[in-house]
């Protein structure tokens, strides 16, 4: 098979790339990369040659000759390379624009801050609790999702932009799998839920679920 | 003016948007927003209509009646906008791919572990104190920058693509005046500290350095 994705079922960062591969019709061999297990296998020689920062997820595309790490950087490239139904980049600029900021609002403001290696390094560094670690991730969602439940009332349709699925969704519906997981609230953000319910009805959404992966426990 | 940046002086985040702007020859009215003066200018309620998230940067951008947020939108936004001899994305979508996946090291894995906010939170939450959120800061920067050393090995030019310089570039600049700012060694990337001093060298870089700015103090 041409396409590759290195990925761990729980990482929402590879979550979101399993979404825009079920969405844009493309088979892929999915490759567990256990980030806890052996001491995290995303350091070993073998995949730090894939992707130097020993991070999941990266995307091999064979007959294109790429590596590809970065999950949006990996959602914009299948969009470009593949076409369906489904344009995850909407055509027109001010679209695209407002797209990726909404997505860029959790892939950089919410995610990085609560993923798994920072808070691992809360604990090394601060003597923090795993109580701690998880008031610290609830708080960083609770303050994106606050914005983004905002931004929502404005724009927002069965989805995050109208009534097509876009990159926007593809980051938001993983980020509310993660704020369950930390006990946020949900009910303080009916927009969100709203629109993370409409996307799982669609299979795509479905399939790319942690819980259905192959390496899920 | 039709453009406006709200923004403060040494937001690593508005200084990738300021390159881009010049870059573009877009002239454009800055409005500085202090992150630290009476509490935080960017929690007031004029400026929170903006921006929902209460960060900077904001770009107005009045003849398209679009106010947008986060700031690798935003230069991506400005390439699609504004026609200039600096292409910030390049056209072939593999390049494209790159382009992006290398601001995201920067933009997703180095800076929201870094900035502000969460070192006030640090201090907050688990009493860290300033030589505690030094190294802190220093740590994450030296984690991307060792991968980001590896990656340009096999891709570099005069900038971080070849000899053009794009969102990468524009996202890698700022990037190195924050490692200055925490004493990262720039001694272990040659490679990085090469490519910053050519992108420096241009006008567009200059004029948008924090100490050149109107709120610098």
């Amino acid at each position: 098979m041409s396409i590759k994705l290195y990925g761990y079922w729980r990482s929402t960062a590879t979550y979101r790339v399993r979404i825009a591969l079920n969405l844009k019709g493309v088979e892929y061999e999915y490759v567990p990369v256990h980030l806890v297990a052996n001491g995290g296998e995303q350091h070993s020689m073998d995949y730090a040659r894939l992707n130097p920062a020993e991070l999941v997820p990266t995307l091999v595309d064979e007959d294109e000759d790429i590596i590809l790490n970065q999950s949006l950087s990996i959602v914009e490239y299948l969009d470009e390379r593949f076409d369906s139904e489904h344009q995850l980049i909407p055509e027109h600029k001010n679209e695209r624009a407002r797209v990726r900021a909404l997505a860029q609002d959790i892939a950089c403001d919410i995610q990085p801050v609560g993923n798994l290696r920072v808070l691992n390094a809360l604990k090394g560094s601060f003597d923090a609790s795993q109580d701690d670690v998880a008031t610290w991730a609830a708080h960083w969602i609770t303050l994106g999702f606050d914005a983004i439940e905002k931004r929502l009332q404005t724009q927002a349709g069965k989805y995050c932009f109208d009534f097509n699925v876009t990159m926007a969704d593809i980051c938001l519906v993983p980020q509310v799998y993660n704020a369950k997981r930390f006990n946020v609230d949900m009910n303080h953000y009916p927009l969100i839920s709203k629109i993370a319910d409409n996307c799982n009805e669609l299979d795509a959404f479905e399939k790319a679920k942690p819980e259905n992966q192959v390496d899920a426990t």
